[in-house]
């Protein structure tokens, strides 16, 4: 369960409708009756249609159809379905449109990614990152945990990941690790690093993820091998650059997460909106 | 101006950071002073300045160098550089980060545009739309507003923009036209159409915006010079599927407005975070 | 539909209600069952009773009558009733007679201007202003909404108007008008002045709409007439000092739309609480 | 000091300008440099002063005079100046004006109150009701404390105040109060009543004030004697249609405390905004 | 009844599940259906049973089962019980047995005070101060209520009492008290002492309220027979200190009020969260 | 850092002084200045310092002296100092002594129980529970990292901990632990037993940490060598009941994390407040 509260979802609405809807309204349409319906313009996964309920319920519409959020839909196929007065139809619809379009867009990435990992017979995970549009957390991180994908990681307070940019600031960044590890038992560690000697000696250092930034596929499978050797539940990330181009050459290096922020970026899923009155 | 509360981008911050900051804790490096610079890898615009510059601040960075919001810089060109400790600056560096890139991004699309029309000598505007993603509008309308666009709409409550969903509940969508002119004479009415036929339709009912849909270059050209003909103040909109790979065609054809969402989708415009010791 | 999240009402009634109720429990009345009927002391118009629906629910009263939100009722008749513990019914009901008296002021303010003008067989339209108490725009504009109104403007992000205190920043102010023209070009460019020379000045330039600053209603005709002849389609706004006392007389001028504060001020409408016990 | 959060003032002005300004960027004047001074047009008192002192600053304004918050000022004479661009002064203006006007308009009705009672030698106290505009009580309860009131009841958790709404549910009423006052010995406890005879039950049932409501002057004068009589530190408060036109004659009374929900009511007090280039 | 806000509700819970529950969703249990009921381990006071009631509906868990907010209930004995998915209740039930158990310690430690104080024949009343953990003013409060004390005071809006903090700002500590008193006739004046002298001095100054700080009950009694000897229907605090070891013999001194932060502190009251599958 | 919005931070105050300070007022001692030192009773650790001025900054003090957060203070030595008017030091001087206390209060009691540990030659870490008092997350964690403490969970969206109450719902307990690992290789998985034999079926699950909950000091010491023959880096926490009365046998039980939710319950630490004039 993503827990979303309501004050969230008003705030959304709120800033696209801040007081009232002025073309409704001047065209005298405001009462009378109608009905929405939502679906795909082509096949694809939908997302966000949990959302769109406690949206359509918040104005007061009727919801008379809910598709399961996440899942996979053909082109026409009915997701998500209400009835109510023009006025309260217009006041959410775009809001619910473009909800429901991002979130597709993203959920529809991360399965791009995931079953071409599947097709390779790979066990990899996809991770998200922290490198949504900000503001947008709650709807990207539900979006791709909807896609099958996990969370990378969700913010600062709840992993350690260190970048080169904190080793610019330890004098032994090896040993740093190793401070690190005894502070922190209960996580994991992990380490980025742009080069297999890198990743030895952080695997070395007690590292228990080594995420390679814009290894190769090649390079990485090369690690992933030599890395397991020296300790073999060592995990290994692949990161940088990953997206459906090459999720399945990444999956097949034997890594174990591919984490990528490129299924936050790119187009909208089309969702159609047909509106018709009752 | 555009207003920001800091509420806001405390909101923002904290969606990142909730609590502590458990990697630069974990490595023992968190009083140790440094600095960050920001600037472009390649060339282009950069924008989300002045709200990096307030994030910044909020943890109390002492920020050194404000480059001018919006502006073009080269490759490498500082647009923003802060100093403190370790922690202060990873506290902040990535939300502030995935603001100037996601900020930038929207800025160089309207960009490309933009320069095209005025590279095809029209002097037609970039109207940004709605359809951003939800959450969004504050950092998505800056951005735009700062590559030179202005805003179609920002929400429901300001403008009168007819769409055939709203046509579906009136039994005379011509007649309502007018009915909508006498309810708001303060505002223009935008009828959006899907063919010459119905803009002169509306032309003459007293639209005082026809919003072409999806017409191609050619269509729309040859409906400006008709539709001027009927009455010559009426602005004419391009609508659906604007974007940089035709909007000096759409530019040619006399319209005076090209609204666009594409500039919302895309990738982030990527922006270094030197960090460093002091 | 005029949209207000229901965040919104609870800190309307946290402000009232922070804790407890102390006089209901000091007297021991707490879970005494009674009714609460709410209905207006003399003729008139009587709206925010939505508002007041979803107060009364949000405590957790049962609502077994509402009426018609903006309507005209006459004195003793309810307007809106609901049942439950004594201690509901005190938590909420000063909220909800101060915002259905303030709102019911509005509207019946509002409705004494739009009677007149019908009356005087004018289609001018009262527009409401900026100008209403800071932290009420939205019990404010639904109230005005619900009289008839138009909103002038709800804010600065929304329309094109022209003050003096804009023209002292400009070293053309009249060309300034067409500069701003070419950039909104969805929008109704609104220029106030102060006299005619000024109005024909700005209509020269091109602006859509003048709003006329303290004429009197002769002059303001006169203008009117002569605005007209120069271009057909100019909108031309009364503002400043516009009420109950002069709106017959303005609305005859042939100007479009009545600009005005004055329903922001003055008495709240009274409402009758009418508690009894069950 | 009446503690007002930025927060607060954050959501007024964002009421306002919830995105940028289109008029001042329209005209091509954002970075125009620009003085604004604030004056009352005739002489009175101005309160909200403070506030309008956070709100510039929060745009960026230098503020280069401050009045001392609640004072007389003559017509003319400046309460407030501040510099800074055309787009900072424009985004605050207004909400500012608002503020300074409402605010000003509270206090000096208060004070119309107040030195009557005064020059009737009384030292009798206005006390404000919760009678506000629903949202308005931040700077309503300042504006009446700056004007030298004291707050009635700033909400229903702080006081006991017994009316005839709560006595409908106590099968006795009188022995009710003994109740209350056993229950809340920290408190005093207020009873509201009609006409003179329920004022001397709720004295014999130890009420500690005795709100009369609607008692003519005369009635009042007579009351107060004989409460006295009976007890003498049993406080007596007028209320009901308390106002200006009769403020003196209720002091006379000999009451303690006029309750007053009047000065909430009627116009703002006109504050002049200059504004001018520099 | 106790106003809390849907908004306050939410944002407890998000700061425990501001996403995703990541062990529900890893362990694959999310859409098993489970039940989970509510107790006490051993008897006791249960509050917060109201609050827990609207967090079980807020993730949509259905509740079957409701106890009498504030009851003693016996081990074992069923408060709250609630059906759904285990998604649902793992989202929410650790918040939930958070708020009863923490409510509940204060509840217990009101009561196990009150009933001290009824055994011992005395009408004094338990009060509680504003010296809870900052933040739980809301649970807090509401806790103490449904215990049976009275709320000390809320806020420092609310009330007059006298420290030797603001006397140190006096000239004439003695004389101030009078002129709080002309300046808030409708409130008591409460003023806090060290000793007997300092007591009687502000009796005859004219103080409602004495309230003794840490005066042993000897001290005590001997204070409050001599107090009301100069004044009958002076109120005796006593403060600092009390709680459940000494509670009954501050009852027996006679004194109106005890006066404790004491309840604010210590163990929650352990209740047992039953989870199972249905 | 931990990273703590202004917001957060005025809502606190806002519920202590929601309008203005009655007894400042009454008194007529607003304007008088003042200084305000805040300094520990006892020996002892003290936190809550920067929340403490920011604070006094928020309302205009101006802070003179500011200790160093979470450090060891002997009896009597200044934490922080400040000075302003009377109205600005009791408007914020309890808000600020409250956090002060119990922030202190939690950074003591985990103290207590990192030099037990330290003093055993154990590096076992004490890690805090999210069993806090809701609604006080950011002061309590803040207070125990400043102790030395880290976090043992946040939240649920962070971390893996599988206990007895997600078992319910398992066909196969044992076997969701593996499937808990594949899906999140980036997290440690931890399974909460409740004796030895459980522990050591999830050590051969695959589970990362064993959290034994009520085991004795005794038991646990066996239970930690045989699990760390089984598996190695097999992490042990102990849980259940662990306090300042046993760390020190806890800590030689080998175990890496004592888990504790006992250090948010108990009493403040008294901090002194003394005020006076200037």
């Amino acid at each position: 369960m993503f827990y979303i509260p309501t004050s969230f979802l008003e705030n959304i609405l709120k800033e696209d409708i801040p007081w009232n809807d002025s073309t409704t309204e001047a065209l005298g349409i405001s009462g009378v009756p109608g009905k929405i319906s939502c679906f795909p313009k082509k096949d694809g996964f939908v997302s966000g249609i949990e959302i769109g309920v406690r949206l359509f319920k918040e104005v007061g519409l009727e919801v008379t159809c809910i598709g399961k959020d996440g899942d996979f839909y053909s082109a026409g196929q009915t997701v998500l379905e209400a009835r109510g007065t023009a006025e309260k139809i217009h006041s959410v619809y775009k809001t619910v449109q473009n909800i429901l379009e991002y979130s597709s867009g993203i959920t529809n990435r991360v399965r791009a990614m995931t079953r071409q990992i599947e097709a390779a017979g790979s066990k990899a995970k996809v991770a998200v990152t922290r490198k949504h549009f900000p503001g947008t957390k709650t709807i990207s991180l539900n979006a791709a945990l909807l896609g099958g994908a996990i969370v990378h990681r969700a913010g600062l307070s709840e992993s350690i990941l260190v970048f080169d940019q904190h080793r610019v600031f330890c004098k032994d960044p090896v040993a740093a690790i190793s401070v690190a590890k005894k502070h922190e038992p209960e996580k994991k560690i992990a380490v980025e690093v742009d080069n297999e000697e890198e990743g030895f000696k952080y695997i070395h250092a007690g590292a228990d993820i080594i995420q390679c930034e814009r290894f190769s596929p090649a390079a990485l499978k090369a690690f992933v091998a030599k890395a397991r050797n020296i300790r073999n539940d060592v995990i290994i990330n692949a990161a940088g650059g990953i997206n459906d181009t090459n999720a399945s050459e990444y999956a097949l290096t034997g890594s174990n997460v591919l984490v990528t922020s490129w299924v936050y970026f790119g187009r909208p899923f089309d969702i159609k909106m047909k509106i018709s009155s009752d």
